[in-house]
């Protein structure tokens, strides 16, 4: 237990890490049904995570999408896609938009740092382009289904370069689609008193990897198709993550369908996480090891609450990734 | 605003107090009506106090109380009371009891600190007794009305040498009362899922000052005859309080009806707040002076929200104080 009367400690940092892992589980809040207003203001006060066991299960979403239908509702329609050079690891994908205030916090796209010609580390956002809707969801199918990772990495993605709470893909480019999800989660507005700032579709693969970041805003997060896996780390983490400041940088198209190159952008140094709370890459801090991330994996129709300044990493579901899934579907399989 | 891609500051703390005073303000949040759970668990999700005034101006005791009835309903009966010596500061009483897990961050009845004739600094805990009801509350108006403070400070008090949740005096020495006040605050009950862990009757004057403290638990603070004054600030102000530990001791009376005496107990140090943030004594710290103390002053009926680990100083009403109320009712004057 904590002694507030306690001596002061030598550090601080680790002390407060350790303290928190003994007060608060490393495991999350499983609920089977949709919190109310007040139960889920119990979690935005003790700023901690859950997740609803197809608590969007009967949304018309969850219940009619495929590849095929997606295709077919999404004709002719042309969308913003983030696109990340060959061979490098997994395009970093973040949500873009929500939130208040636009801050240089919002890394988005950000892929791992690159090393400049003159030494200086880059975080290098993704180059975006607009492509045709079934050409996309083509080359997602197909790199997922091959494992092919020596052509460009594609992800579909709602961000421009200012993001604010324009960058709403679902209710602009994809809008043809929003009448299948609910326009609000109404637990969350009653509660927060706010409709939602930015509602977002995001498409990937099972190659499709969120770097360790942290939003300014409350997310619900919600899994239609396949699977996705989510590492959280809580805010006062913060020195485990090992944030560095970087020169900010783009991809840009060569001429023509040119290769993708590294441009150096105007303006401040922008923070990123390094450390990668898998170990699979990514260098900690002293304090890194007294991290207890937080581990969810989301299916069909779970709903995921993501209190703000928490840290999170994402990645794709790599035994029912949403092309897996769409090939069952296909073959007429059925999943889990 | 902030920036999160600022630099480190060089001194963290004064910008930490910078930026909660840009982000929050130092008046506090005035209600008209009792909150619903939700809207209370947006105040404890906040960690911000509010004033419901008149929130409790239905209830029995408010509609009823005076010292006629008091002593009336209290006759014969012996209850416990804090003393601490003619002369000192005066008394410093705090709530006692409550809370999860009894810790020595509790100081009750914390008067102000004395030295030691081998030059340690004590925290000095009052000493307790019985007395007749009906006595305390004579002594209470006499030191009122003269102005008198070359007597002994007498302050009513639910509390005991190990502070715990048994520390409830309005449903033990007092139960005669309790009948007269709502049993639970049910938009808090609701919101935190837990009836009241301690209900406490406090009885002052103009004279009883609560030094500079903070609690483990969310408190709900009614007034019900005359005024108290609040000072408060946000746990975040902690390097401001200058907390200074010392060694635990009680005054102990001395045979018969002799003197008090200071004995030093056994047992670790304890912290104590040395600033006062009204500027009267009391040594401060270098980030005092950023620290933006809320004030508010409770009237009768009024209903006082204290988040968890605020600090608070309260002192009795030098204005319409409890025997000023006594003498106005028993002369027919109306107190507004």
């Amino acid at each position: 237990m904590i002694d507030p009367a306690a001596p002061p400690t030598s550090d601080p940092i680790a002390e407060l890490l350790t303290t928190y892992n003994e007060l608060n589980s490393s495991s999350i809040d499983e609920l089977t049904e949709i919190p109310s207003p007040l139960e889920f203001m119990r979690y935005v006060s003790r700023n901690r995570p859950f997740v609803v066991r197809g608590g969007a299960s009967d949304w018309k979403a969850t219940r009619t999408w495929s590849v095929d239908v997606l295709k077919e509702r999404m004709a002719g329609m042309r969308v913003n896609v983030a696109i990340t050079p060959k061979g490098t690891v997994p395009c970093a994908l973040r949500r873009g938009g929500g939130g208040e205030g636009g801050s240089a916090d919002r890394i988005r796209n950000a892929d791992a740092p690159v090393k400049s010609e003159d030494g200086e580390m880059l975080l290098v956002k993704p180059w975006e382009e607009e492509q045709d809707f079934a050409q996309f969801m083509d080359f997602v199918i197909r790199q997922e289904g091959s494992g092919e990772m020596n052509g460009e990495n594609i992800t579909s993605s709602a961000v421009s370069t200012n993001p604010s709470a324009e960058n709403d893909n679902l209710r602009n480019e994809y809008s043809e689609l929003f009448t299948d999800v609910d326009p609000s989660i109404p637990f969350a507005r009653i509660a927060l008193q706010k409709a939602p700032e930015a509602i977002n579709l995001w498409i990937g693969n099972s190659h499709s990897v969120t770097a360790l970041h942290k939003d300014n805003y409350e997310n619900i997060y919600v899994q239609i198709i396949g699977q996705k896996h989510f590492v959280l780390l809580p805010p006062l983490a913060y020195a485990c993550v090992n944030e560095r400041e970087m020169g900010p940088a783009s991809y840009v198209r060569g001429e023509g369908k040119g290769e993708l190159l590294v441009k150096r952008e105007d303006g401040g140094r922008v923070p990123f996480a390094l450390w990668d709370p898998d170990g699979l890459g990514g260098e900690g801090t002293r304090y890194s090891g007294l991290a207890r991330p937080v581990r969810v994996s989301l299916g069909k129709g779970d709903m995921l609450y993501l209190p703000a300044l928490w840290h999170d990493m994402e990645f794709g579901g790599s035994f029912y990734p949403f092309c897996g899934f769409a090939r069952n579907v296909a073959l007429g399989a059925v999943v889990d």
